[in-house]
């Protein structure tokens, strides 16, 4: 078993799949994940579309390819589609001064995040995209137009599973103390 | 050691905190994780102020009961702002068609629920908070005007450390399968 920063380093972007398919009980699993996330209000403001029809997810890995990068998409055997309701339900006393859209962007980063650590934790791989043409997405899969498409995230086997070393800011750069 | 998913039931929002000090080492963990969250294109846009100053404390917790059910903030040892740069350095093809804000809130999202979970981790409870005013807070700890703060992460000890069952919207009811 992994602890979490084992499964925080375990979990990168993944470009290169070996095609080889994900169950939907792993699927599943990711998304029960996601599911338990929190969100403003618990308003849980997040919907799912998965894609493993092989036309569908050719189709939607085209609109993936706008721009360099996410030619890999080819070959994931899920591509899950995570949507922003419309107008997530708030407490009355937040919306008094603030929109019903306050908070739900960030849901939704939370609750992919999730997704991806419990992949992590299954071996599988995963990799969140973030360019593509909405209108075209939602055309494609029937999503409703006052949903917004925030990210497709790739689940599936990588070809090579080396754990690449994280680079990032280090932790001085990024918080300040008030002591 | 907890898997994933007990990881993810742990975490829950806690409003009742017994006041006893988180040591640096603590935040600096939860800080960490937070730090190895993913991002759009690596841009790592979130910036952390940690207050365990107790008269700042006090200021910061006044200015975070503006809506009703964050008085407990009162009794919390760390308050971690998180705040969101002004413009993330994203890729130049992702910004010719996309803003420089395109990601940043969801990547907070991520970040933050990571901070969560690391302390779920470590036995600590913790809450998001995401109602305050903005500028307010920025005069009160020095924040850049141009920075967004998207939250505020209380990290402490509860009162009581019963986990509560989750209230949460079925699978079927979030996620759709196109096979």
């Amino acid at each position: 078993m992994k602890d979490f920063m084992e499964l925080m380093a375990t979990r990168q972007s993944c470009r290169s799949y070996d095609g080889a398919p994900v169950t939907k009980e792993e699927i599943n699993a990711c998304l029960d994940a996601a599911r338990l996330a929190p969100s403003g209000c618990n308003s849980q403001p997040w919907n799912f579309v998965v894609v493993t029809n092989a036309e569908k997810r050719h189709k939607l890995s085209e609109l993936l390819q706008c721009v360099d990068g996410n030619k890999f998409s080819e070959n994931v055997p899920a591509l899950i589609v995570v949507c922003e309701e419309e107008c997530p339900r708030l407490m009355p006393a937040v919306l008094e001064k603030w929109s019903c859209k306050q908070f739900a962007q960030g849901d939704l980063g939370a609750a992919v995040v999730c997704i991806t650590l419990r992949a992590a934790e299954l071996g599988l791989a995963s990799c969140i995209m973030g360019t593509f043409d909405e209108d075209e997405v939602k055309r494609l899969l029937d999503i409703p137009s006052g949903q917004t498409i925030r990210v497709v995230v790739a689940l599936g086997h990588p070809t090579d599973g080396t754990v690449r070393p994280k680079k990032r800011k280090p932790l001085e750069e990024i918080a300040r103390f008030v002591e």
